[in-house]
C-alpha cells in the first residue's frame, strides 16, 4: 500500500493491489460549473499520471453536483473530455459540497 | 481492464483485477420507489451475469434515495431481493438524482 | 470472498482480493457530530481489526454529513484521529441520512 500527496486530513493518491483510489477532486470557487468539471477531471488525470496510470484506466467515477440544474453543463464537458477513450462506470447525484461555491466534486478509482 | 456496454458518457461494466465496477443503476421514471428499487437491483444482477458473476458476489452497494421518506419501501424490496444470498456492504444516503422522477439509484462493486 | 457480520440487509464486512469493503458506519442518535464522527471511525477501525487489518490500511473514505455546517467539527475529530497514521483518500458531501438525528456516515474501503 502506498499513500501519496498526503496531508493531515487525506491522501490524494492511495495505491493498493493494482488499484488507485483518489480523493474527491474539486475545481476553483471562482470557476463556473464547466470550468470546475474540467479542473476536476484534469486534476484526477494528473494524479494518475504521477503514478504511471492515465485517464483511460479510470474504473469508476462518482460525480456530486451541487445542483442537478448543472447536469447538462457538466455532461457537455465530461463527454468531450472522454472523447479519446472509453469512459469509466459512473454514478451522479446531488450533494452540497464543502464550500458554497464548489459546484462539482469527482471521485475516481482507477487501475494502476 | 475491460470496459463493456460503453457509450460516450459511461461504461455500464468495468472489470479490473477480479473486481467489477457497475455504473449507478436507475429504474423507470413512471415506476414507484418499490418498482424502481427492483429494477435497479435486477439491472445490476443482469450486468453481473453478463460477465459471469452473480448477485451473491456483490461486494458493496451505494444506495441514493431522492427522499428518505422512501427508506422503508426501498428496504422492503431490498431485503426480499437478498433473501437467497448474503447481502453486500451498504451505505444509504439522500440525493436528488438526474431526473426528478428518479427515486433511487444503486451503485454496485462486485467480485468477478 | 468473505462476508461477515451480515444480517438480512447488509454485511458489515466484505473481503475480496485483499480488499475490505465496510458498510457505512454511523454513530448514536443522541451524540453530537463530534461524538458521532468518533463513533463512526472507531466502529470502522474495530471491524478492520476483527479481520486482521487496522486504521493505517484505510484506502478510501466517503464522508456524508447531514449538514455542511458540521464540516469543521467533523474535521477536528477526523484530523486528530488520523494523527498517528497517514489518512485515506477522502470525499465529503452533504446527505440526509437514514434517521433525522444521524449527522454523519462514513464508508471505508481498506486493504486486508
Amino acid at each position: 500500500m502506498l499513500k501519496l500527496n498526503s496531508n493531515e486530513r487525506m491522501s490524494q493518491i492511495v495505491i493498493h493491489n493494482q488499484t488507485i483510489y483518489l480523493s474527491g477532486q474539486v475545481g476553483a470557487v471562482d470557476e463556473d460549473v464547466s470550468a470546475q468539471t474540467l479542473t476536476c477531471l484534469n486534476k484526477a488525470k494528473n494524479f494518475l499520471e504521477e503514478v504511471g496510470s492515465d485517464k483511460s484506466k479510470m474504473l469508476s467515477a462518482t460525480v456530486w453536483l451541487k445542483s442537478m440544474n448543472d447536469f447538462a453543463a457538466m455532461n457537455k464537458v465530461w463527454d468531450q473530455w472522454f472523447e479519446d477513450t472509453l469512459p469509466p462506470a459512473r454514478a451522479c447525484g446531488e450533494s452540497t459540497l464543502a464550500h458554497p461555491d464548489l459546484l462539482v466534486e469527482i471521485t475516481i478509482i482507477a487501475a494502476e
